[in-house]
């Protein structure tokens, strides 16, 4: 029955789940990449670069990506080694060894391929690339306002025509769920299982499932309803709720203030809901979404944790952009590439037709030269096709225009 | 004795061979890449980019990486995955499936990491960047000659201010071996792993331990003298040997007389004892020298039977530059960064601060924005330092100018 999968794969397969990109893609991905990129220069951020293995027992453990999402191997001395699933961790090392000495905070950019061994079935990329930030070292709301407003400067730079910040907190829930569920972890996790997914209507069920005072089960269905601008902020608290569910929304109130200053409320969210991924922030999440697109573009959030991991505890709060994603919904026009020109020579006017090949690659064309036997058949078009002017294509390559440099011409044509 | 292999690494450690590059080195390898691909493109090569992980079946025996220099794991089916050594195999794969329908020649070029399991003691990189071309589907000697002028434009965009680029033929030595020691094998293996390692004693020593007539003897130790312009080959074909020694030197001195088309042979030497990776390559091979490194930055060379492998055979020519050794001595002046600027702020000025870094930011320039409490007692000297010009530190970053936004001035200062 599983035969099949004993079969060696064939020449021109590749993994499952990992992509090739072609000359147009490629094009797109890096101008995506120089935009973003130079975007974070502008605010300040500083671009660095890790390697794409790391030590399961430092990296791989204080990533926020579950274990059997990792991809493992062996060193030769019987170490394991991860893929790096994610770039906050990597870079949390950088900031605790080789930046020790650098005060903080420390501004940093990145654009990285990240690896995670999804199951096959799922169809969900198991390489992709990650554009983001760290800012390592502030723990105010100051910070936090900063990363969303360069996050959304960054889709802006990317070409995502029309997005939506959403922008929680975990203190919220973590307070809330703490107060109104107390010692009944499972349950809790159980809730926040399903507000992670996005699963409302599992969260209704799951909530008349529990033994709940009626009050209680009416305040924990009502957080449903607290997205929106700084009035669900406001009615988050009237719920009440502990001491740390209510500093968390005062938080989550200056983000907002800030963000007004920036001038930037009209993209954003406020939604109570949105937890991130609880087992690694600390305060402040957030999470991007294009229109038509029912994933998130990007996410971030504030993770006060990491650093102490790697032996300098920090505040820290970042972002990173889903580049590969951004890819299909990015409509930013292209630059307009130089023309491509085309090159044809006899052998005896070689030195002429690349001395003007050279010339015309200083002025910043794509030239591509091509020597012919005196006997092709092909002289005579390409003699013809060089007095006019429209593009055309030779052996599979559009062209905007055409030199030939003929057969005992002793001049171009 | 083995005891501390056991230990888990620390915190801040990473794998053995890999590295972490800091802003300053991110700058220039980015720089570097930018310029080499901009490079490659004015020559009409086009782009591409492929996984990190291929299957060993496929892309991994194809490569010329020994195996047990490959990192290798296991997906969630069993197939053994291996970490891509090259580019070039990948992108043969890629011309002989997506790229099926698209007519020969084909220009592709790349910048990729790739990854090499080299033993720890060694002191190699296990991870490091190539940025290089190929050229598929053009069997001439002309297609060869371009690979060689690129590879030389790409080393001077780079910025690598003086080298030579050694050029040879696997076919001369293949053929003079092949008639001074019919039948063996063993020998003929022996003396081209000295050449390829350049170890010129040992080839000497080597040849004095084979039983051989004098006349033979001295014939294989005057291949060492076969360096040089036109003339090596000349001698070459003073030394008599095989038909296909002698087809080789012709297809060289073809290369060479294309070479001074291009006006190149300055930068070009005739170094008939070079004979590359043997395994692979089926022509002309190359490799750049650096001066004052004893290692190659960039090689390459014809490659006519990899593509069959997977399905469309085609003659191919192309070439790697070692980016990353690159680094260490690329000269280039590196671009002027506009002026990095800090922009402190008082609460209440917060609005007009944000904005005039956002007016900053459109300018280009790279703009800190930092919150500064009312009572802090940095003030006074931030007040006076923002009369100056000169640049300064603030926080371990430095500025070149400074902007504050203080308490209750109702005006910057």
């Amino acid at each position: 029955m599983r035969g099949s999968l004993l079969s060696k794969p064939k020449g021109f397969e590749k993994p499952i789940g990992v992509k090739d990109y072609l000359p147009h893609a490629v094009s797109k991905l890096r101008r995506i990449e120089r935009d973003v990129l130079e975007c974070m220069r502008r605010w300040g951020y500083e671009q660095i670069m890790t390697p794409t293995m790391e030590y399961y027992d430092t990296v791989g453990v204080a990533s926020a990506t579950s274990d059997q999402k990792l991809f493992k191997l062996l060193n030769q001395r019987g170490t394991t080694i991860v893929l790096r699933s994610e770039m906050t961790s990597p870079i949390a090392r950088v900031a605790a060894s080789l930046l020790k000495d650098r005060p903080f905070p420390l501004r940093l950019s990145y654009h990285a391929n990240v690896f995670r061994a999804f199951e096959e079935e799922a169809g969900r990329d198991a390489e992709f690339f990650q554009t983001g930030v760290e800012l390592i070292g502030d723990p105010s709301s100051e910070a936090d306002a900063e990363v969303i407003a360069l996050a959304i400067a960054s889709l802006q730079a990317a070409g995502v025509p029309s997005f939506k910040m959403a922008v929680g907190h975990v203190g919220f829930l973590n307070g809330l769920f703490g107060e109104a569920l107390p010692g009944r972890d499972d349950e809790q996790m159980s809730l926040k299982e399903r507000l992670l997914q996005r699963d409302y209507v599992g969260y209704r069920e799951t909530l008349r499932r529990l033994a709940l005072d009626d009050a209680v089960r009416a305040e924990l269905e009502g957080i449903l309803r607290l997205r929106g601008g700084a009035e669900a902020c406001e009615q988050a608290l009237q719920l009440g709720g502990s001491a740390g569910a209510r500093e968390a929304v005062r938080q989550l109130l200056e983000v907002w203030d800030a963000l007004g200053a920036y001038g930037l409320q009209e993209h954003v969210m406020i939604d109570l809901t949105m937890i991130g991924d609880f087992s690694y922030y600390t305060g402040m999440t957030f999470e991007g979404y294009a229109e038509q697109l029912g994933f998130p573009v990007c996410s971030g959030g504030r993770y006060d944790n990491l650093l102490a991991q790697f032996g300098r505890p920090a505040a820290a709060t970042g972002f990173a952009l889903k580049t590969t994603r951004i890819l299909d919904v990015a409509r930013k026009e292209e630059p307009e590439q130089a023309g491509r020109t085309l090159v044809v020579y006899a052998r005896e006017q070689r030195r002429d037709a690349l001395l003007e090949a050279e010339r015309l690659r200083a002025d910043g064309l794509a030239v591509t030269t091509q020597a012919m036997d005196a006997d092709s058949p092909e002289w005579p078009e390409l003699q013809a096709r060089a007095q006019r002017t429209e593009s055309f294509v030779f052996r599979g390559v559009e062209y905007d225009s055409l030199l030939v440099y003929g057969v005992g011409k002793g001049e171009k044509a």
